[in-house]
């Protein structure tokens, strides 16, 4: 192990130093504690500022010499868009048209849609990338080939990071698919309406400088400003920023699969039996299809048994919305909307409440929403026989996904992980996470089609659902079933030495790294 | 003068020390140039904070105690109750008991209501009050009895002082008409409700200690949560936190003056000829009889033309809610309700947008809504032949009323004082203020019943209104006319040397200072 190593609280070894800055080894859930304050953007004076509140500036390159853009900074963007959006790709090639280099992008997402970008890591415009990598920036920095360390946080993650002052944002950069001239902004309104805008609360709070990018200005005040114009620095108006049809997650359909279905159907019925399914209860479910199968049949539960729920979670769909609109919860607290549906209804029901990591998320903070949920329902890439779970890296080593709010949800007081036994004959029940994302002791319970394994640390789950019928077994039963029908277990991938990416735990400490693939 | 005074821009001795801190004098409007970072809350983590979101303790008295409450701190409360808040006393009540003193105590405004702190003062429990002083309590520092200074300042630069770290808030009491265990809470709903919460929002955002006192505590979302409990530290219930009826404004009747009734028409005929009265204008007035009046003249016209605005700002009432009811405008931006139609609406129409202090007036901001008002309407208890006007002493000297948003709306486009040419057979048009809360620079129009004078700085107003056979007239020939039916030039308040407040600009500079009263 080099000097620059530790073992941390969860036996993984991890960096003391990421991209020349020193970086804390992981301590255990809720060991570490902040000192210190809070960090503080700059401040500034009306005097500063067009009294008529108009900030247009002619277009993005402008707004970003207006900024100071220079080597070496960071420049931050949210993923409202997810694979539609249209901005990032442009704030870089208006840097490259500037002569500007090593900069670190810190998106909350980026997605194959961000694949141009490769060209600008190549040439040196970016210096590296802090932030999820779905698909081929994923791939690009396993193969080795970003210069910097890639660092994957949570959605509360990432705003505690920039609260805490370990990321310094000089320039943020906000699609809007409404703004007005002062920069108040939603994702509600507009024709390339997304829903919320969450995801940049803490960089329209923390940036030096704030511009917003819209599509569609309307004149001052544009209501709700989920993002207020007292923070913005320049308003650009662009032809289109983002497609609404490729915003919408392409994972929103319910699942067909025998086996999914019979996953979902028995996460719902683990909850019955758990007691957790009462009046005023509440859950978060992803947008996965397993997860709306199981929304599906514990929606059929609740309405059998006259059952409302306080709260759902979302990322919405129309699936949460039909539940808020037939009375079977007094409220959606989301996050991120996931279809045209849940945009209409954050925009015109006032119980489907705009949420940010801040309020659900954010682990430096006095409390926050998800330690609050009854039930959480998550997904994983591999799950070990102690309960660790991986999200961020697949069977062959390969850094293909972010962590969004997965960390951020295992807080809640029962969180469940409905996931299949294997995927393409390679098991998902493993002896050791390849990437350590989420520590056992927060995971309470591994649903698979071939039997419920409850975390021996949840005795008060075991004992609810004694009686249940439920074929609940020790998680190490259902691995070895698992591996004598895969034929064995499965092989560890390849990995080099070089580490090409940190995994951050909720409050900023390093939990694990991931390293680059033999075969990059 | 003595070392520790500096004459300002304005030509105004003043302090350059406050209450053992140093304080800059007035350098003129936009002049002086904040430097450095905002201020910053104490990191905290959600490891310290229960899971299940529930902080509601015994009381206030044990919430202050975990607060750590000891000499020499500050504590700070909002007044969108007024003069029917049941907590704030409370507050000292239980420091008293628990042998605390030295407290500075920084409300947004006091009223009548406060007058039994009067006993904390003497007795040391409270060493001073920084905030408005309405009443009793100015009649209290005015005849010299409090111990340190008084600090008065507009709402914007109430949230200023707190942002900029001028005024450090150890611990910050947020009375709510509705709250959930976990803190979120709101004016607009429960038996108390008052309208909105935002004069606390600095103090939640910045203070090291936040707790939330409520009469209405509901489940687990309080929405809207108009404060986030993600900055509150403890919950207390009580029996009754306000009386609705007393948080109505005594002032919300139009005014039945034919004297009152004239100025208002000639206010609203002058915003007419000078233009401003056009599709899609902005204007504020206030909740006093005047500016009600000038506010149904103005409807009036604009029903008859067939005017829409854009948006106006509240204060508001019954009479600005059936303007936005019938069409007269699109938005009310809403910083504190004066009547239930106020807070009704607030509550109910989506139309209809709770505001605070951070959006609409904090000067060390990137623009605020302050300065993109088309007209603002507003009182003074003085004005001077150099526009300078005064909002906080009376003309026997009396430190009686607090600044409010007065400095703020000051950057409006057009700035119209409405005024009595005298009272009580005392002109209101002087030589020179007696305390200067607004320089004359950002008044552009004074209109009394004997004429309507405009600042010469204004000349696009003077030319706008040649034509229109408005009484326009210079502001010195008013006063003449004033002086000759008062029997002459007002006597001066006889003052002492002691300095009992000083009033700040709304850049935490000074702007004057209000002396001691001889016949206090």
């Amino acid at each position: 192990m080099k000097d620059s190593m530790k073992t941390n609280a969860a036996g993984r070894d991890v960096l003391t130093e990421i991209n020349g800055q020193p970086a804390t080894p992981y301590q255990g859930v809720g060991k570490y504690k902040p000192e210190g304050r809070k960090t503080a953007p700059p401040l500034s004076t009306c005097a500063d500022y067009p009294d008529d509140g108009n900030k247009v500036v002619a277009d993005l390159k402008t707004a970003l010499q207006k900024a100071g853009l220079r080597d070496g900074m960071t420049i931050s963007s949210h993923h409202h868009f997810r694979n539609g959006d249209l901005v990032a790709n442009n704030i870089f090639d208006a840097a490259a048209e500037l002569g500007v280099k090593d900069l670190r992008w810190f998106p909350s997402a980026s997605f194959p849609c961000h694949e141009p970008l490769i060209r600008h890591l190549d040439s040196g415009v970016i210096h590296h990338i802090e932030g999820s990598m779905n698909g081929p920036l994923g791939a690009y920095a396993s193969a080795g080939k970003m210069r910097g360390l890639g660092v994957l946080r949570s959605h509360g993650g990432r705003y505690q990071a920039i609260q805490d002052g370990e990321v310094h944002v000089d320039i943020a950069v906000i699609a809007a698919p409404t703004a007005d001239p002062f920069g108040n902004c939603n994702g509600v309104n507009g024709p390339s309406a997304c829903g919320g805008l969450g995801f940049a609360l803490a960089d329209s709070q923390y940036a030096d400088n704030v511009i917003v990018v819209t599509d569609n200005l309307v004149p001052f005040p544009c209501v709700p400003w989920q993002i207020m114009g007292n923070h913005v620095d320049s308003v650009v108006v662009v032809d289109k920023v983002g497609e609404p049809e490729k915003i919408v997650s392409g994972t929103t359909n319910i699942t067909k699969s025998p086996d999914r279905l019979l996953i979902a159907e028995l996460t719902a019925r683990f909850v019955e039996a758990a007691g957790i399914l009462r009046d005023g209860f509440s859950f978060q479910a992803g947008a996965g299809g397993t997860s709306l199968a199981f929304a599906i049949f514990l929606r059929d539960m609740m309405r059998a048994q006259g059952i409302k729920a306080r709260f759902v979670r979302g990322g919405s769909t129309r699936y949460l919305v039909d539940m808020l609109e037939e009375g079977l919860t007094d409220y959606i607290l989301d996050g991120q909307t996931f279809d045209l549906a849940g945009v209409e209804s954050m925009r015109d029901n006032p119980h489907h409440i705009h949420t940010n990591p801040f309020v659900s998320y954010n682990y430096h903070n006095k409390g926050n929403i998800a330690s609050m949920l009854d039930v959480v329902v998550l997904g994983a890439t591999e799950v070990d026989v102690k309960f660790n779970a991986n999200v961020v890296t697949h069977s062959d080593g390969r850094l293909l996904h972010g962590i969004g709010g997965w960390q951020n949800c295992l807080f809640s007081k029962c969180t469940i992980l409905p996931i299949p036994s294997f995927r393409d004959r390679i098991p998902v029940i493993v002896e050791d996470v390849t990437t350590l994302c989420g520590p056992g002791e927060l995971i309470d319970v591994i649903v698979t089609e071939r039997g419920i394994a409850i975390n021996p640390l949840r005795q008060d789950l075991i004992d609810a659902t004694k009686n249940s019928g439920l074929p609940v077994r020790p998680i190490e039963a259902i691995k070895e079933e698992v591996e004598s029908i895969c034929g064995g277990r499965p092989d560890s991938p390849e990995f080099q030495d070089r580490i090409i990416a940190a995994i951050k735990w909720v409050d900023g400490t390093v939990i694990d790294v991931v390293r680059k693939v033999a075969t990059g």
